[in-house]
C-alpha cells in the first residue's frame, strides 16, 4: 500500500476515531489516526516503529538522513541516544519516531507546538509568515495548543507585536465569519520575544519563556528563521542548543539563499548539520508551496490520459516561466548578490522542473519523491554558458513615466552586471527526456507577472490535415499550468473551425481555477508551514537535492562571473531580451507565451 | 500530398487566383482552383483526371464505384461511354470527371445548378432543405447561377411556394444585415413544378422548365428526394430517365430510410443502380453533417495528444449516446415500421462508431475515409439478441401533465411492440478495439434531448492516488463529445481539490462552442448540401457501407421481430429501462451520462 501524504482535513472531516480507548495508547493500530483532529493516514510499513518508544526511537532517527530505516525493535542498537544530547548540540532528534510519539503514545491535548519565527520584523514574516499562521488557525488546521514566539533584535512588547501582525492579517476571501473574533483569538497566542540572534542567552530567555507556555504537555517546537543568510547558522546554533524541545521535536525551517554555489551551500549544510539532524531541517522553496506545482503530480499520475505522453517520444520541449513586472525597486541590495539565476531558476524552477520530468516515485512518501527527484537532477547536464542568455532591465519612458534601469537602484552598484533575466536551455540525460530541450525564462521588470509550466508536443506525424496549417509551429498541443496568477490548466487542441469550410484553429481545453473552485486557494507558505508541523517532508529540498541542484549551475555562475559576461540590456516592462527567442530557435523551440492570452 | 475535403471557404476567403489566363482552361495546373467563388484545394493525385476530356472521363466513370481509379490518358478504354446514354437510364455519369470538368474547362458563368426539391411541400423540406439553400445562398456559397425548384403533387404557384418557404427562412443570428433583401432576392430563384412522382411526363415538364433557367449554361442538376420510401425508385427513375443534365451532372441526394434490413436494403440500392452510378447517390445521414460530428476526425488526427490514446490499450469503453425528450407526438405511423434501432442506431450511432474507431485513413478523400468506415463496418460482430435492450415509454403523470404512452399516439396501433429505446453493446474484432465495448443508447421520451460521444479511458495502472479517491469508477479519464444541443468538449480529468488538504475531484477541460466561437454553427443540411453540390462525398454513405451496416443489424431485428421480444416499459420523461444499466454492468461499463452535468 502505499503511503499517503498527510491529509489535511482540518476542520472539513471528521475521522471515524475509534472508542474511548484511542486516547490511551499504542494498543490501537488504526489505519487513520487523528492528529489535532486532523486525518492522517499511516503507512503500513511505518506502523511497527511506532511502537518503539521513545528513547529508542531517538537513536533510529539518527541513521534515517538517506539510508532505509533502521529495524525497529533492536534496543541493542539503541542504548546511548542521548550521548549526543550531552554536548547540548542536539537536544531531541524530532525524528519521524518522536513525531509518531506524538500521534500514539500521547494524546493531542498533551502536546503543544510553539513556533518561534526569527526574524519576526522582516517583511516575510509580516507579510506571509504570521498570515499564513493565522490562515491555518481559521481553518482549524493547527494544533488544538500552540504559541506563536516573534523573536527579533528590535525592542518590542507583546502588544506591539500583536499590532504589527494584526496589520497584514486578512481573513478568507469566502469566509468572513467571526473573523475579528477569531483574529483576537489568535493575536493573544502571539508573544515576542526580543534578542540577538547570536546569544545563546537570549535562546535560553525565549526558551523560559516558551517552557512556561509548554508546561504540562510534550513541547514541539518549530523554528522558522526568517533571517540573512550570514546569520542562519548563528540562530540554528543558538536555538538548537538553548532552545530545543527536550522530549518532543524540534524542526528548523530555512528560507533560500541556500549558498551562492556548490561549496558555499555545501558549507551551510554541513553547518546546519552540527545542529541539526537532516529531517530537522525543512528547506522551504515557496513555489513547491503552490497550488499547481502540488496539482501536478496529481494531475500526471492520477490522469491515465497523461501517462503515455509523459517522455521524448511525444513531447517536444519543456518551457518553465517565471516573471515579474517590477523591479528591485530599491530592495537591490540582497538581490545584487545573487541574481536572478541562483534567485529563481537554480530552485523555484528546477524544483518545478525536477518534479515535473521525475519517474513515477515508489509512493507518495517524502523520501520517494525527493529520491526520483534527485535522480532527475542528477541525469542533467550541468548549464553551459552557451545554452543561457542574461539580461538585465534599462530605463524605459512609457506614457510620460519614467521606469528605471537596474542600476538606478541605489542599493545597487552602478557597474553591477548582475543578471535581472535569464533564459536558459537544460538537458535530461536519461531515458526518459534525452534530446528534450528543457526551457527556462525568469525575468524582472517584465510586461507581466506570471509563473507557468508550458509543455509543447509534438508534431503529428502524417498529419492528414498539414496541408491547412499553415505553421506547424502552431498548430502543436501544449499543456499550460498557470502556476500563478489566475491558476489555470489549459490544453491547447488543434479544432474544427465551427462552419462551412475546414479550417483549424487552436482551441483551449480549460480548467480556470476561479470559475472551478469557489473556495480561495491558500497561501504556499499556509501548505509549507502545516507541512513543517506535522512532519511531511514532501515539499521541502532534502541536502543531497540542494548539491544535485548547485552543481549544476555552479559552473555557469562561475563563469558568468569571471568573464564577466554582459548581460542583454531590456526596456522595463518590456518582453525581455531577444536573444531568448534565438537561444529557443537553436533548439527549435518557440517560446509558448508570446502573443498568446493564455 | 494528403487530398483535403473541399474546403468551403465561401465569401469568407478570396483564394489567390491566377492572372487572367485562368477562365481558359486546362493549361492552368493550379494547387488552389476556384469554384463558384471559393477555395477548392486539388489532389495531385487526381489532377492528370483533368486533362481527359469529358467523353472519356464520363466512362472513367462508370468504373469509379468501388475500385480504384481507371487510369488516366488511356482513350483506348473509353470508347463509347454514350451506350448506356441512350437507354434513357443515364443521361449524364457526373461523375468526379465531369465535376472537374466543370471546374477546369468551364467558367463558372457557364456553368448553372438546379437544384430540385422531390417532395417540397413536406416537414423536411420546409424546416430544413429550404432554409439549408437560403442560409448556404447568404453565405455566398452557392454557385452564382442556380435555380431552385419545388417539386410535389400538390397544385401551387411559384408565389404560393415563395409564400411558403418564406415562412421557415431565418436569418443567420451573425449577419442579420440585407437580410430581407437577400432572402427576397433567393425566392426569387425558387419556382414550383406539380406532378406525380411516378411520372415521366411531369419530370419531362420540369426539365423543360429547368432548361429554360439553364439556356447557355452547363446545366448541373442535383435532385433532394424528400419523399416516402415507396416513392424513392419511382422518383428516382423519372428523374433520372426525364430530367437529367445532358452534359453537366446529375446528383440524387435521399433521406433514410435506406430499407428495412439487408435484404429490402439490397433492393432499393440495385434499384437505384439501375437509374444511377454509385457517384450520383447521396446518401444523406444528417449526424454526419453535424459540427462535432465532422470534428471528431480532426480532435483525432490532427492532435497528437490523441494519437496513443486511441485503442483498447487506453480505452476502456466508447458511449453512443442519443435521446429525445419527445415521443412520437402523433407521427407514429412512419416510426413504428422501423423503431429506434433502424431509426437512430443502424445509421446515426452507427456512422459515429465507425468514423470514431477508423484506421486512419490514406487522406481525407471520400473513397479513403469511407474506405476505412467499411473495414470497422465488416470488422464488427453481427449484435446479439442478449446485448440488447429494448423499451417503449408508458403514459406518465408529472406536474399534473399527463403525458402519453407510445401507444397512445393514434397512428401507433396500440398492441405496438416497437422499441422506442435501445441499449445495445457492440463489438469491433480487429486488434485497436478488441474487447472494447462501444455501447449505444437511443431513445425518445427522455428525461433530455442530447447526442454525445463519451469515451472513458482506463484506470491508472499502479495509480500513486488510488488510496483517495473512493470509486475507481469516478475516477477514470473521460472525453466527451457533445454533439447536439449546446456544442462542447470536455475532457474529465483527476484534479487536486486546491486547499490544504489532498483530495482529488473530477474536474472539466472544457470547449464550450458558445463560449469560444461567436458564429453561428451551420445546420448539418447546410453542410450536405454544399457538399453534394461541390461532389464531395466523404459524408455520404456508399453502397458497402450501407450494406455492412445492415449485416449488423438485420439478424437482430429479425429476431426481435420474430420473437416478438416485449420491451421494458419505461415512463415518459424518465432515464429510460433500468436494463440499460444492467446491460452496462454485464461489460463493467458505467454510462457516464448519468447523474452529471456535462
Amino acid at each position: 500500500m502505499a503511503t499517503l501524504p498527510s491529509a489535511h482535513f482540518c476542520h472539513t472531516y471528521s475521522p471515524p476515531l475509534p472508542p474511548s480507548s484511542s486516547s490511551s495508547s499504542v494498543s490501537y493500530l488504526p489505519a487513520y489516526s487523528s492528529v489535532h483532529g486532523r486525518l492522517q493516514r499511516v503507512s503500513i510499513s511505518s506502523i511497527p516503529r511506532r511502537f518503539v518508544s521513545v528513547k529508542v526511537s531517538q537513536h533510529n532517527a539518527v541513521g534515517l538522513q538517506d539510508g532505509p530505516p533502521a529495524p525497529a525493535f533492536n534496543p541493542i542498537e539503541n542504548e546511548a541516544p542521548f550521548e549526543k544530547l550531552k554536548d547540548g548540540l542536539l537536544s531531541a532528534p524530532s525524528s519521524k519516531e518522536s513525531e509518531d510519539t506524538a500521534v500514539f503514545n500521547v494524546n493531542e491535548s498533551e502536546s503543544t507546538v510553539s513556533i518561534t519565527v526569527v526574524g519576526a520584523s522582516g517583511d516575510l514574516a509580516k507579510k506571509k509568515i504570521f498570515p499564513a499562521l493565522f490562515a491555518l488557525f481559521y481553518e482549524d488546521c493547527l494544533p488544538k495548543h500552540f504559541t506563536i514566539y516573534g523573536y527579533a533584535r528590535s525592542k518590542m512588547t507583546d502588544a506591539e507585536l500583536r499590532d504589527m501582525v494584526s496589520k497584514t492579517l486578512t481573513c478568507r476571501i469566502d469566509k468572513r465569519e467571526n473573523c475579528s473574533e477569531k483574529m483576537e483569538q489568535f493575536l493573544q497566542r502571539c508573544f515576542y520575544h526580543s534578542g540577538q540572534y547570536d546569544s545563546q542567552d537570549h535562546f535560553t530567555e525565549l526558551d523560559k519563556k516558551l517552557k512556561e507556555h509548554e508546561v504540562g504537555r510534550v513541547p514541539n517546537r518549530l523554528f522558522y528563521l526568517s533571517v540573512p543568510p550570514n546569520i542562519f547558522i548563528d540562530a540554528v546554533r543558538c536555538a538548537s542548543s538553548s532552545a530545543s524541545s527536550c522530549n518532543g521535536w524540534t524542526r528548523v525551517i530555512v528560507e533560500k539563499p541556500f549558498g551562492r554555489d556548490s561549496e558555499s551551500s555545501a558549507t551551510l549544510t554541513s553547518a546546519l548539520k552540527q545542529y541539526l539532524e537532516e529531517d530537522q531541517i525543512f528547506r522551504i522553496d515557496h513555489y513547491l508551496g503552490k497550488e499547481l506545482v502540488e496539482n501536478l503530480s496529481v494531475l500526471r499520475f492520477s490522469n491515465l490520459i497523461f501517462e503515455p505522453l509523459w517522455s521524448r517520444q511525444y513531447i517536444r520541449n519543456v518551457q518553465l516561466i517565471f516573471s515579474e513586472d517590477f523591479g528591485t525597486e530599491g530592495r537591490g541590495g540582497y538581490f545584487d548578490n545573487y541574481g536572478i539565476i541562483r534567485d529563481i531558476m537554480q530552485n523555484h524552477l528546477l524544483q518545478i522542473l525536477a518534479l515535473f520530468a521525475m519517474e513515477t516515485p515508489v509512493s507518495l512518501d517524502a523520501e520517494d519523491i525527493r529520491n526520483e527527484k534527485v535522480k532527475v537532477l542528477r541525469s542533467m547536464r550541468p548549464l553551459q554558458l552557451e545554452n543561457v542568455v542574461t539580461g538585465q532591465y534599462k530605463s524605459h519612458v512609457r506614457g510620460g513615466i519614467t521606469y528605471p534601469a537596474y542600476t538606478d537602484d541605489k542599493t545597487v552598484p552602478k557597474d553591477s552586471l548582475t543578471p535581472t533575466f535569464a533564459a536558459a536551455a537544460l538537458f535530461i540525460d536519461n531515458a526518459r527526456w534525452d534530446g528534450v530541450p528543457f526551457l527556462m525564462k525568469a525575468g524582472k521588470a517584465l510586461h507581466n507577472k506570471r509563473a507557468e509550466i508550458r509543455v509543447q508536443f509534438r508534431h503529428v506525424p502524417g498529419n492528414l490535415y498539414r496541408n491547412i496549417g499553415t505553421d506547424l509551429d502552431r498548430t502543436t498541443n501544449e499543456l499550460v499550468i498557470r502556476v500563478q496568477p489566475d491558476e489555470a490548466i489549459v490544453l491547447k487542441i488543434n479544432n474544427k473551425v465551427p462552419g462551412l469550410g475546414m479550417r483549424l484553429d487552436r482551441s483551449n481545453l480549460n480548467l480556470h481555477y476561479a470559475a472551478r473552485y469557489s473556495n480561495e486557494i491558500p497561501d504556499a507558505y499556509e501548505r509549507l508551514l502545516l507541512d513543517a508541523i506535522e512532519g511531511e517532508r514532501r515539499l521541502f529540498i532534502r541536502s543531497d537535492e540542494l548539491d544535485a541542484a548547485w552543481a549544476l549551475f555552479t559552473p555557469l555562475l562561475k563563469e558568468i562571473e569571471e568573464k564577466k559576461v554582459i548581460p542583454e540590456y531590456y526596456p522595463y516592462g518590456s518582453r525581455g531580451p531577444v536573444g531568448a527567442h534565438y537561444l529557443a530557435a537553436r533548439y527549435k523551440v518557440r517560446w509558448g507565451d508570446v502573443g498568446v492570452e493564455v
